[in-house]
């Protein structure tokens, strides 16, 4: 007998499962779908999903690329070189010459480069002096005046606290003719003498013709594709526009030009320092020949400029070299004004990719849905008929128990009058667990029961 | 004839087109909604839109601005100043200067600077000479001893397999109490004589008080926005994160102290050296004024602490002063310890963008489907009366031939015993293509084939 | 009478609201589906949707790390430090000990290091000498030669306009034997004697014996996590890719050798100079220990190879070291071949992330429904039975006016010979604004009404 029903509940197991997968590969569900003959909505949906159709394709797959995985992650090293031989007409009428292992400080720098184009020079050893007439604070007429003043952070050394009255009245006369009487300077300890900031400039001619060779080794590391500035067969040129754009040597005058357009500020630009800021943008389709990308260059000036009278004008640093010279530390202060060209590179790459297709893809498929979503909802709650509408659409469920059943049907006999006809009635009797409008009108056979497949019989 | 056929052709192919533009513009499609009345799962559907709807819009749209285009890429570039005079107080109680042209090496790098706090100057000619004491290496007694080992990473040149048994027994004492005797140093050839690494420190004081004016430049290129991390109305400040937060000008006593909070780690960081990383942190929300939008400092230390004991200690490296002084070349070796300060910038920028926003809001959908999905699961398969629900919310096809539909409807109809009632029978003999139980209770009419609109007469 | 209507209003408003409340909580809405049994579509359906479910979990979920935010912005520092000294074996056969201070120029650089593999030394002052013998434009035998020519961008100095005829044939000989008689070389005024650079190279022996100490600190700033690539336990080592893969000190001999295979193309690289970018790539799975997260190091020659003939060859530039002797100024040139490393560092990290994982899923939820909508379309179009699948699938509405229904009931009728039955008739006569196929082969009822739930009585 249990070997029987262990068989039978073995081998109804087996049938249920069996069924399960039979189901699972011939029942295709789809939703059931209400046709409704309304032009009006109809034309809005299309309309609205022809613009969302128009929308996806056109602007977000084809313009904006979806279908391209884009990277803006890049690595980038440059190098640069700068050629050219400046000079220098000092007061002297005597020309320095000034070539570039003068006028490029450091020598090598990464990712940036300075190109001096006016100094100060000033010969110096360690001892004790006064300070620069331009130092406004260093003014003093009695020792007293050194000792209570805060060093400025603007002082050449320590200073010692002494006033010393110069006889150098010349210099005096010149920047303050008010204090013409016994005004000296304070004294102080450090490098000897102190650095005149106005001596004559020492500008470097020729500077504009320096040329600046531009090599730039990029990288996007997503895609793993390298790539640089330089065409294969390159050659002398210098960089233009329309003649040589593909050119990665740049004139230091094309340079200022592009960065600053007022000559005036340019001046002051070669007199003072600046800094300015070259950009190389990378926008590479990797889709295509990856020679066919070239990047674009920008040159900005990142200084304030001087006619809006800025904090801290242009560009200069101190720097200076050092020897004995009978065994005394000698050193040569250099301020160098320049420009500082500041390499930049920024980019994007993009390049098929299924996968941020299909991402893109699912995104607008949930779009496009939206159409539907407001349409249904103007369908079932705002037009005027919405009443009908949603008769049509929805399919009431009252699903309870037999108890509850009677009377829930009782109340809707009672409420809908003529509605319920003997089929009705006698559906809930015998099968009393659901109530359900659209079917409660036919009778109910066992063709409902068999439709649940677990109750279906071998 | 055939004029004719084709004329008839034409025209109904044309009203084929017609009738299909028709429908295209008349024919609006909706599925056709179930009405469940459970209170259960319509609570619990709803208690997951919510949630999902709050999350949805407060943090992914709201919170996380998801109806921004957000990009990190930044580009940045950095000038660097910095202020102060410095002194150094000698074994013979010498003060020397230190000013800026001095204690920044190189005088200028691209995003990071180096600052001397503590140096060993050694004035070298090239000879050969004893090695350095404080290299273990190069102790010696016998020539061999010098010969054999493997030359050191730490040789101050190459060794040429002399031992020198030096009569400076004092230095011998201080430093190697055991091997008293005669004991001596490998001779070397190269810049004499050795760096000493313990002579006395030469701290530069002051140190903490040089200032240095951070000027950093940056661009969003996605946006094409430009900033900068200075005010438009700049005064002489000290940062102070209360009294001037917006003054980007840092003492180095408060990056020190910002950077390590341990005062003996911060006394040895500037006997040995040390790295710190200043990092300015942009989060621009372009949808605002960009003045609004200002940098956050954050001042990291990189080198490994002393206390860990770590492989290499602090941060240090040499240079040299090179000259030639009747004929001879000379140099003055530096061996510098200080503050690296290497800049650093992290940065987003947000801006409001269409793409973005419907996007996320695709995505959002297919979220939002996800509770009734699950809900959908719980009605048909997991609930007590899934049954039941499945017996509404299904509608059952069968749709077959007319031989497997006779062979179906006979096992059909031996399975369900009672189930099929006449109607059925005779619309399976009539219209044998389909079997459909919800309509298959009806009298089929010719209504059911002028439903498929290219059959409809004209 | 006003009070009681409005209390009627009052209490209809308050019903009306109550009631949408408790619909909004008790009314549960599914699509009605309907399940045909086609086992031919049902199993294209369940491949498509398995296809999908396993690119989807098992590609874009677990390959792709879907479930993690992903962030390929990295903040990096660096600080390197070589080790070693070598030596020049100059004509005269002396050894020139060069150590750290000499090869590395200059002494520090952000993000990149030049070491000196090669030089050429010229000791100048500033006065009036014949140009560098290399150079063919300078070659004159009248003065006019030097005056007309435009300034060679390789020039020395300014021309004087006047041509030296040397009397060093010695030199002539070897590099211009067909211009043996009376040639000159151009004047120029500047630093002299010119640069010969055909001289005997200065190699630096033991070059690719020095080692670099790679220190790289990063940070993601998105996740706010900061990683070095040193272990914490570091020992004297040098990296080899199986014996010691953590160890973050390299010898120049293994750089150059991962960077270029070509012994020969390596041998001009040390005469010549080179570039090569040692790139350090993150990959961080923040999900584990931190620890576990090393960087993979990749060695790439930058400079265009020597055989390809490059327009701009190796890599060198100029610095000098000034002085003054007897009150003159004397600088050592020095041309400096070397090897360029520049450090790069790519990375991405990926963290869990709740947010990103929604949205994945969101997305894949768009694309999963996909695979319905294609096999529905072969459903209702493509499919030899579309016609009565569409039959049930759809479900026919149309509302009309009552003028308008009854024209149309009439074409409809006219149309539809003997298809409408007196029950549509009479539908259409008592109820006549819509037409509902389905429906309206039953008599319709109050029930039907009553169906919109806000017409239910109490």
């Amino acid at each position: 007998m249990k070997l029987n029903s262990l068989f039978k509940h073995h081998h109804r197991a087996r049938r249920i499962v069996t069924k399960g997968f039979y189901s699972l590969f011939t029942e295709y569900e789809t939703p059931k779908l209400v046709l409704i003959h309304s032009s009006t909505l109809t034309i809005l949906l299309r309309i609205m999903q022809i613009i969302l159709l128009i929308y996806s394709i056109l602007y977000l797959l084809l313009y904006e690329k979806g279908y391209q995985k884009q990277d803006t992650s890049i690595v980038s090293s440059f190098t640069l070189k700068v050629k050219g031989v400046g000079f220098v007409q000092t007061v002297t009428n005597e020309t320095i010459i000034i070539d570039v292992a003068d006028y490029i400080i450091p020598p090598s720098e990464n990712d940036a480069i300075f190109i001096m184009s006016n100094f100060i020079q000033t010969s110096q050893t360690r001892s004790q002096c006064a300070e620069a007439v331009s130092l406004e604070e260093a003014r003093c007429k009695v020792d007293d005046d050194c000792l209570n003043k805060a060093v400025s952070s603007k002082a050449s050394g320590r200073w010692t606290g002494r006033c010393l009255i110069t006889p150098s009245v010349g210099v005096m006369n010149t920047t303050a003719n008010l204090t013409q009487q016994s005004t000296g300077l304070c004294e102080y300890a450090g490098w000897c003498p102190a650095e005149n900031d106005e001596v004559q400039a020492m500008y470097v001619n020729d500077f504009l013709n320096f040329t600046i060779f531009i090599k730039n080794f990029i990288e996007f590391p997503t895609f793993r594709v390298k790539h640089k500035n330089m065409v294969d067969n390159l050659k002398t040129c210098i960089f233009h526009p329309k003649h040589s754009p593909d050119c990665p040597i740049f004139s230091l005058g094309y340079i200022l030009n592009q960065a600053e357009k007022d000559p005036k500020e340019r001046e002051l630009m070669l007199r003072y320092g600046g800094v300015i800021s070259i950009k190389l943008d990378w926008d590479c389709n990797l889709d295509r020949k990856i020679n066919l990308c070239k990047p674009e260059y920008t040159f900005v000036r990142l200084d304030v400029p001087f006619r809006e009278k800025p904090f801290s004008r242009g560009f200069n640093f101190r720097y200076a070299s050092h020897w004995k010279y009978h065994g005394v530390n000698h050193r040569t202060l250099m301020k160098a004004y320049g420009l500082r060209l500041i390499m930049a590179v920024s980019g994007k790459a993009g390049k098929f990719d299924p996968i941020t297709l299909s991402l893109n893809t699912g995104s607008l498929v949930g779009i496009f849905g939206l159409a539907t979503f407001f349409c249904d909802i103007i369908l079932l709650h705002l037009s005027k008929q919405s009443r009908n509408y949603r008769r049509h659409v929805f399919e009431t469920v009252h699903l309870k128990t037999r108890t509850e059943s009677i009377v829930g049907q009782r109340r809707n006999t009672a409420n809908a009058d003529v509605s319920t006809n003997s089929h009705l009635t006698v559906a809930h009797e015998t099968i009393p667990r659901f109530v359900r409008r659209s079917t409660s009108l036919r009778p109910l056979t066992l063709a409902d029961i068999e439709r649940s497949p677990e109750s279906q019989p071998v």
